[in-house]
């Protein structure tokens, strides 16, 4: 990076809006999407006519694939009634949403727009496992994907090379699905709204109903270690390592900071924007860290000003448990080989010092790819206008967010910085 | 549109690179990307050092779709050494690279970015004829491809209402043709390089080889009446209406205006910059225009205050002969009802008024949908740097050219406009 990225002109988030994010078997994405968007229209404080929505960009990873239909930028911008206005679709694979939103925040700073429209849309389970696997692998790098690694696989390796650096285990691992699980249920939107004792209390009483022995777990690291509740994928990514298959869309507004305060009393500012590729696993030098990661960081805090210490919290792309341990680490928040000890300790808690994946994260909230870039964001706004419920973190100063959402096995990687000022 | 666009930071193009468009058996999207490149980086007439690239925007249809390979993004930035520079897929149907080539200087003209090279790939010469038709029907909209709709069948739907509104007829189309394989042999990178007495010829001697009776055509249009040697598609759209199945890449390299001397002492200016989204067939108040189009010139020539009388030639987007006539009267170059006339009386010709296409077009230099919105602003750098060989426009004083951009059946639509100073 040659010098500090700056945009000549401020861009603020003045709406958000998603759909819970679920198995949807009776809609489509452009039922999803005209959900997220009413949702987004309500939350607009001061209200927006979509007649002054300048432009749409919206994320969307392989519905080409999944559901045999391409060019959504237009179809999104018809059902809307905001035809004619530019639509513009953005593929960074699970990061694809995260894409449209910069290209939002570029479009307004360049001066050229002021209202615009950013969003995300993945409708995934009604294909098969199989074809849903077969549907992500094209978001691995060619030559991982040549010599059969899939999703789980991958971060397998990862974790391998992790464990063996480190010093950490599985039993770490399960410190970050215990900690997902215990935020969904506060989060309405979450698919899975659970903890894993709560998992183990219903896994009994269905035994208890069948007239089966009862399950002898002492503890959730029991249940976690037990192959029968929590099956391998690929060592040692278990079942509770792994995020789930939805569907979902979300949106937001965003706006040039100098009307922000048409809409809102109570905009959130672009204070941080970053961005980076990867390799892939064929070329990388160090399977512990994502390259990716990195250079987004080392951009948004370039951007910022911020340091790593200056993020209050953060939703992290925890597609599978290892990633969110390894991009804590890249993003600055914890020194390398030091996440796991933090997440054992507590220090990504609801309650902790940096709470992470309040809302669940990929793992609880569920991940329609394409819509979980912007829908990280949701969570930054609800928690830094103190709107989150009962997940809402205690810290009576929470300023500062920061939402990192990867593609693919590091391809492509953002990290985006909001603040409530 | 509300207001008059304008970008806060001006930007340039101080580079471009295409391949020639073919069918290559033996290359893959990679091989053709590099290659782009490698070209654009020798058109840099002062040089540019690869490691000064701040970012990549890349235009693909759907290679999820043909090669079956998404998340193009990074592995180009690898395959260029580039990674880990942010690297963002753009996806607009035939218009994807436009739309690279449009985040590309939103990018550097929020001040974010300095150095951005866009581009754009497609290959679909390895499928079948019946796989890149059902490819490229994943960019039609949903209710065309509900009711059996082909690209061929929906443009020829255009053209019947057409020539019911306007008296025109396939004589009027066949002029198009005849137009673009005139210009095409003088293009090396053209797909088709035979204008169509050349066709003629060739198709003679080939009879007299075989000892068969000689064809008798009087003329071009004579040959292009005969449904032998011009073969119906969908009517009234006949095999030479309509554009190869092509294998492509281009690239371009943008700066912030401040520095584009750095690159060159004949930097090309983006001074018009528009984009629109359509609904489809199904909803369309009028099938002889393109709502889209119409929306993407008026952004373009609102930011530039322009008028479509101070355009010196442009490549329009001539999927099928007819949009060739469409667009032109929606970008304004002759009024409704008057393009197919000014057509048949040489305007649009190479050495006419307004010359169109004098690539020879997608119809004769070859579409590789992801490809063609940055190769038609390749075309643009040619004639206004005078380097377009056999082909140069013969006006001495040719300074603004225009490139517009068709994404399906008018779902994106794009239209650009570069100046020389």
């Amino acid at each position: 990076m040659k010098r500090r990225r700056k945009l000549g002109r401020g861009v603020a988030v003045v709406g958000v809006g998603m759909t819970p994010f679920n198995v949807y078997k009776d809609k489509d994405s452009k039922d999803l999407f005209v959900e997220a968007f009413k949702e987004m229209l309500v939350s607009v404080d001061k209200g927006v006519d979509p007649k002054d929505i300048d432009a749409l960009y919206l994320g969307n990873f392989t519905s080409d694939f999944f559901v045999h239909q391409g060019h959504w930028g237009p179809i999104i911008s018809d059902i809307l009634g905001l035809s004619p206005i530019p639509a513009t679709r953005t593929e960074g694979a699970c990061a694809s949403s995260a894409l449209a939103f910069r290209e939002g925040v570029f479009a307004v700073a360049s001066g050229f727009y002021d209202i615009v429209l950013v969003g995300g849309v993945e409708e995934m389970s009604k294909r098969t496992t199989e074809e849903v696997a077969e549907g992500l692998g094209l978001a691995l790098a060619p030559y991982e994907m040549q010599v059969g690694f899939t999703f789980p696989a991958v971060f397998g390796a990862l974790a391998t090379a992790y464990f063996a650096k480190y010093g950490a285990s599985r039993e770490h691992l399960m410190n970050v699905t215990i900690k997902s699980h215990n935020n969904a249920p506060l989060n309405p939107r979450a698919q899975f709204k659970l903890t894993i004792a709560d998992l183990m209390n219903q896994k009994r009483e269905n035994a208890k109903k069948k007239g089966e022995p009862l399950p002898t777990w002492k503890d959730e690291k029991d249940f976690l270690r037990d192959p029968k509740a929590n099956p391998p994928v690929a060592w040692p990514m278990n079942l509770y390592d792994c995020c789930p298959i939805s569907d979902g869309a979300s949106c937001a507004l965003l706006v040039a900071e100098d009307i922000a305060r048409d809409f809102t009393d109570d905009p959130l500012y672009v204070v941080g924007l970053g961005q980076g590729s990867g390799k892939g696993l064929h070329a990388a030098k160090d399977l512990t860290c994502f390259e990716a990661t990195r250079n987004a960081a080392q951009e948004a805090y370039g951007m910022s000003g911020l340091k790593p210490e200056d993020i209050q919290f953060a939703e992290v792309h925890d597609c599978f448990s290892i990633a969110e341990i390894i991009h804590m680490e890249d993003l600055g928040f914890f020194k390398p080989g030091e996440a796991y000890k933090a997440v054992e300790n507590g220090l990504t808690r609801l309650d902790g010092p940096i709470p992470i994946n309040t809302s669940g994260g990929l793992k609880c909230k569920g991940h329609p790819v394409g819509a979980t870039g912007v829908a990280q964001l949701e969570e930054l706004w609800e928690q830094l206008r103190g709107k989150a419920g009962k997940r809402q973190i205690p810290n009576k100063n929470l300023r500062i967010g920061g939402a990192h959402n990867l593609g693919g096995t590091g391809g492509t990687c953002t990290f985006t910085i909001l603040e409530r000022r």
